[in-house]
This record gives C-alpha cells, sequence and structure tokens, in this order.
C-alpha cells in the first residue's frame, strides 16, 4: 500500500469514526452541525494519521490510537477557527469553504471552538476508556493539554499575532512556528508512542522526525503562500506579505527557504531510518516527502 | 467557623495555589498576565468552595480537593473571558474593572480564555496525580469536559444568545439557566462526591442540592440586575432589560420570582438535612442563605 491508498483508507475511517462521535451530540443544533462543519472540512489529516503510522511503525493495532487521533484533530480544528475570527486573521475562506463563523455567526464561532476544544478532552477519556489504561489516558490528557496551551500552541500563535507588520528575527520566526504548527504535530506522534509502548530509543527518532515535519511543513507552507495555486490552496495567495507577516521566504529568501526544505526532509527521513527498518518505514519516508512535495 | 470565616480562609489558600500555578507560565506574557487577570479578580469562588465544602460534609481532607476546585474556576473564568467579547455580551467592566479582552486586546482575549480552559486540563491531570487515583482522575476530566461543553455549559449559552430579543418561554429559560449556570455549579459537587467517595444516596442528596442552588443563584442574579446596586455588582444595572434577556421577572413577575427563590432555599436545605446530620451540614446550610441574600 502506497501513501495516497493509505491516507484514503484511514481518513475514511476517521471520518466514520468522527460521524458516529457526532451523532451523540444534537443540540443545540448550531454548535453541533458547526463542530461537524469545522472537522469534516477535507483537510488532510496529517496529526490523526501520524499517529496511526507512528503505532504502525511499532507494530501496533492502529485502531487503539483512533479516539486519540480523533481528540487531536478536534483541537487541530478549533484552533483553525478561533484563527479565522475577525480579531484574529479575520478569513472567510478555508479550503475554498466559508469559514466558520462566516457560515454560523461570530458569537457561534467562538462557541464551536470552545465546544471542539472541550468535547476533545471528553473523547480523549471517554473513548479510551476501551482501549487504553487509566495511566496512559491521563499521560496523553496531560500532553494535549500542555502541547495545546501557554507553552505550546497558543504561546506560537499569540506571538504570531504581535509579531504581525513588525520586522521579526529568525529565532522568533522559529519559536512561532515550533509552537503554533510544530507543537501539535509532535502531540500525535508522542501520543502514538505511549499508547504503542515505544522504547526510549524510538520516541527519541520520532519525535525528532516529529519535528523537523512540522519544520519543513511551515517553510513549505510560507513557499506555497508566494509561489501556490489559489485554486489548489482554496485560499488567496500573498495573505501573509499583505498581512505583513514575517516568513522563510521574507527572511531567508526563497532559494534558501527551499534549500533548507530539502535538506530538513532528508535529515528526517535519515533520523527514522537510524531506528527503524526501511520497509516498516516506508510510509513515513513517504509522508516526508508528501509535505515537501505537496501543492495544497 | 463561620461561612463568612470559612470562605475567607479557602480563598487565601485558594489563591495561593492558584498563584503558584501561574508562577510556572511565563510567557507569551501578555498570556499568563491574562490568565492570571482573569482569574485573580475578587470573585466569589463559589464553584470551588462547593467541592471543598463537600469534602468537608463527607468527612475528607480539603487539600486533595485543590487541583480539581481551580481547574473548574478556571473553566468558570474563561467562560466569563468569551461572554465578554464583542462578539458576546460585549462588555466593559465585569466587578468594577476592565474586561479581559478590553484591557489586553480582543484577539488577546479570545486567546487567554482558550488558555485558560485548556491549561485547566492540564492542572486536572498533572496536578491530581499526587492526590488521586488515575481512575478518579479519568472521572473527573471526562465530567468537566462534559458539563463545560455543548451538552452543558456552552449549551446554555449558545441558547442564551440565540434568545436574545425574542420571547421565550419558562421552558427554554430553565434549560438556559440550569445549563450555562447550573452545569459548573453541579460540577463541583460531583466532583467532591468522587473525590471523597461518596455513597449512592449522599451523592443525589449533594447533587439536587446543587441543582437547586443553581436554580437559585440565576433567580437571584435577574433580580439583582432589576434592583440590584451598581457600587455592590461592578456592572451596569438593567443590563438584562436592555439587552432584551428573558428574566424570572420578566416572565413570572417579581413577587412571584422573589416566592420562587425563597421555596428553592428551603428545598436545598432540606435536602441536605435528609442526609447529613445538622451540625455537618450547617456550612452548607450558611451556603444556601447566603445565595438568597447576597447583594453582588
Amino acid at each position: 500500500m502506497n501513501l495516497k491508498e493509505y491516507l484514503l483508507e484511514n481518513n475514511k475511517n476517521l471520518e466514520y469514526e468522527m460521524s458516529m462521535y457526532f451523532k451523540e451530540l444534537s443540540y443545540p443544533q448550531v454548535i453541533s452541525e458547526g463542530m461537524e462543519y469545522a472537522v469534516l472540512n477535507g483537510g488532510k489529516r496529517i496529526r490523526p494519521n501520524l499517529l496511526l503510522l507512528t503505532l504502525d511503525i511499532l507494530g501496533k493495532e492502529k485502531e487503539m490510537g483512533f479516539p486519540t487521533a480523533i481528540g487531536i484533530e478536534m483541537i487541530h480544528s478549533y484552533s483553525l477557527v478561533h484563527d479565522d475570527l475577525p480579531a484574529l486573521d479575520n478569513d472567510d475562506y478555508r479550503r475554498g469553504k466559508l469559514t466558520t463563523h462566516k457560515k454560523f455567526g461570530e458569537a457561534q464561532g467562538i462557541l464551536i471552538g470552545d465546544s471542539l476544544l472541550t468535547h476533545a478532552f471528553y473523547i480523549l477519556t471517554k473513548k479510551n476508556k476501551r482501549y487504553l489504561s487509566p495511566d496512559k489516558i491521563i499521560h496523553i490528557v496531560e500532553k494535549t493539554a500542555d502541547y495545546a496551551g501557554i507553552n505550546g500552541m497558543i504561546g506560537g500563535q499569540t506571538i504570531d499575532i504581535e509579531s504581525e507588520g513588525k520586522k521579526i528575527d529568525l529565532k522568533t520566526l522559529k519559536y512561532i512556528h515550533s509552537h503554533k504548527t510544530g507543537q501539535l504535530l509532535k502531540l500525535p506522534v508522542e501520543c502514538g508512542c505511549i499508547i504503542g509502548d515505544a522504547t526510549y530509543s524510538q520516541y527519541e527518532a520520532l519525535q525528532k522526525y516529529a519535528e523537523l515535519l512540522g519544520l519543513a511543513f511551515q517553510i513549505k507552507d510560507d513557499i506555497l503562500d508566494v509561489e501556490g495555486d489559489f485554486e489548489k490552496l482554496g485560499k488567496p495567495i500573498g495573505s501573509d506579505t499583505n498581512a505583513e507577516k514575517s516568513t522563510y521566504p521574507s527572511i531567508i529568501g526563497m532559494v534558501e527557504s527551499k534549500k533548507l526544505l530539502n535538506k530538513t526532509i532528508e535529515d528526517a527521513k535519515k533520523t527514522i531510518l537510524i531506528e527503524f527498518e526501511e520497509d516498516k518505514a516506508q510510509l513515513m519516508l513517504e509522508l516526508a516527502d508528501y509535505i515537501k512535495d505537496r501543492d495544497k
């Protein structure tokens, strides 16, 4: 099975499971519909797949990771809903569809985001009990709250907002990316290590891979914002430039950005191959190339 | 010790513990300062005290309940921060101080709220491990996410917003109150029952007490919005009327509202006395009267 088939199959299963979770929620309708709209939005599902890939490479059953994978995806979705709000990025479209607050109203957008974040923790406990020991569940909840909060994603998002219109140095840009995007890409890999009983050296290799992948993901995002295609991205090109955001191309130039992207991807692949055999690692290697070559 | 002394002592201890938790957070400063501003705001701390009172009446050590009490107070605080936002209630003042988004900016207000909500789950796991079994921690996290989310507080908040400017019936008003305010008053009592190993009949009595207290709390809030004192409340009188919100006085009249308040408080006290001896129940009985007689 190649990566494309693998993602397609996983996403089908993940979205089926998600829709089962959403069936349990009905009232108020605007919130349950809004939550589903925000999550079932045709996203690439990189984060949940990273968790499933981690279980695969550790030789463990993927199904054990479903609730955690979905909880993390809900947190990712809430962060997009709140990022798009008028007081933050003020975006009307995401992946070619109206953003959640444009579709359901601004007050509702705030509450739909709050609701997704809160419900993620319900899923992480309630739905994980079938598969995981209490100690593992607590470890996952603690790590999720840590990586998604002030020390993680929200920290990065805050500095990102405060840096708009300012010249920032590479150190600040790295802080923003490693927190705003990086922490929530590391989280599923680390949760996969908890669920799948990774050894310490497996954990170290996988964590490093996830960090490099996060960095590559962000460099590629910055490149696409300059060279991408509106039709494929589903959002306007040049929005970073218009918002006077510092990016890799704006700080180190486009040529260096592409070099750095290639090197980061090669490093990520090497890291995995030190610890795992090539045939077992195949999908993770393909994912790294996919991050580099994606056009959306 | 009477209720006033009891609350004073608990609040001193709770706020000391909270300030220790906040010391662990430093960056980004606007978020750590904003979180502290929103939580250490001179609130009455009804919710954490309900948890400590529950442990007391069950004859258990209060200290075991501190992390959960503080986690719940953080969730209460986040809900106020988001409620005050321009897209929701658009309030500039709370308890005589600038609301969080007025003080720190709207984007920051959204992120400070998100951060408090997220960090609550960190506290509920990380800080509880010292005192509670893994099973109890998971039970608490699950219940908290359930009561604070779409099926609880956010559900009530949503219908409240959607009902503005509309005539609503008593059933809808009850849904709003039992969810928007009620669930987060029941939560600390139920968590106290989990932590303190309540018997089923103790749990039933305490849960009923918390429900009645929540109802009384809301009726009193509605009465104060008509008859209260700006200086004491720290917010404008008549804001419900101005926002065309349905309230107990507007639906059943002021005289009936006061009768219902008295009856609800008497029922709450009776419920406790069926299960607990009067000397042990003393503080809970005083709390019920305090809810009825408060002027802020």
